[in-house]
């Protein structure tokens, strides 16, 4: 019998240093919406995406990159001095296409150049958007897999605890899974599949966007496989 | 209206620097097994349970308290050097009645010491033997309550989870609840709550604790309001 590759869910970034994700693919999750948009703005014809952990860096890379726009929010507002917001429905294909997005948010930065700096040797975002791509690259390579959930504020969040679910449903027979994580995100995940929708107004990150009129960002957020591809970073971007 | 206090589940020792624990309650929960075994030896008449964090600092502690033996375990053996283990079968009322017990245990007495450091003005040990003690204690304070889960070495794990779970089921309704991991904790809780016994086969922590044959202690530590005793950290120290 061949030992199969193990996977675990990371709840928080602070918690990803228990694990060594030395030679393995981490997944970045951060469904309310960096990693949703990231898909879309690919999927829509974007040349590339580059995060960004803080604004002054942002602005300056904006600047010295051709055919790029900034982008980020804080509080459901455009942050001062970029030029677009964080949300999926700002990046269609008559916008971005061919176009740089350098993008600053927090959560997900943050636990993407965390990955890098441990020595993951491959990096991939997701979100529902892009569920499929995300599982199909995952039974091609294996190797360990680390779903990483951004979290907010280094707090558990259920939204991206449902992807990671969403994912272990998908490629569970191909791995080993030891992991109590893992198990309760599945749980959640076949609690909730049928009433995503409605069951997402319940998490404490709907209150925060809905205030700003975000319901149906977040709704698009949690639709399965609109902007099917494999977003992957690479020497400072990510590509498809 | 009057506002409700504020209660928060945390899910690792790692996330407990993110909240703001100072003048709140932390219930520290250690359903495998610290937190089931002090409940029980309390509840037969032990004068008091010594957490300690260190093997050696155990033993001198030993040394110098009348009356009082010491106890751990490291893979399911008690440790070199102290007398018993952790099992709380160990502690019935003919052996630990008016007795000290010291015990060392590693994740559960970390999370004390923690919130300590961090100034919750109340420590007390939760486990399913004494959910009942807890709740009530809980709906007596009028305080914010931090539901702290040892985890293992860290890491996520359900048992402690579940009896989160279990005690938001019954103070709910008198706590402001935004809290993504309260909300999942109440939700596996519901899930689980009529087969516990048997769920509790799929644990991480089940499996290790398996391989030394201790699946009577795990079913013990599963069972609500068995030892059902509110155990208060005062001076260094939990009595009832």
């Amino acid at each position: 019998m061949i030992d199969k590759p193990h996977l675990h869910t990371v709840l928080s970034p602070k918690l990803l240093d228990i694990y060594d994700v030395e030679n393995s693919i981490v997944v970045i999750i951060d469904v309310f919406r960096a990693t949703s948009t990231i898909a879309t703005a690919l999927n829509n014809g974007a040349t590339k995406i580059i995060p960004i952990d803080n604004v002054e860096k942002c602005i300056a890379i904006g600047k010295s990159t051709p055919n790029s726009i900034t982008a980020g929010e804080r509080d459901g507002k455009v942050i001062e001095g970029l030029q677009y917001g964080n949300s999926p429905a700002e990046y269609s294909r008559s916008f971005i296409e061919n176009k740089t997005l350098v993008l600053t948010t927090t959560n997900g930065t943050k636990l993407l150049h965390m990955a890098l700096n441990k020595g993951a040797s491959n990096v991939i975002t997701g979100s529902f958007p892009n569920l499929s791509a995300v599982c199909d690259y995952l039974l091609q390579q294996n190797k360990n897999v680390f779903l990483g959930c951004s979290a907010w504020k280094d707090r558990f969040n259920l939204e991206d605890t449902l992807f990671a679910g969403a994912v272990i449903e998908k490629v569970k027979e191909h791995f080993t899974i030891h992991c109590d994580s893992s198990l309760m995100a599945e749980q959640m995940y076949q609690l909730h599949k049928n009433d995503l929708n409605s069951f997402i107004r319940n998490t404490t990150h709907w209150h925060r966007l809905a205030k700003h009129g975000l319901e149906k960002d977040m709704e698009y957020c949690v639709s399965i496989d609109v902007a099917n591809v494999l977003p992957t970073y690479i020497n400072d971007a990510l590509y498809i």
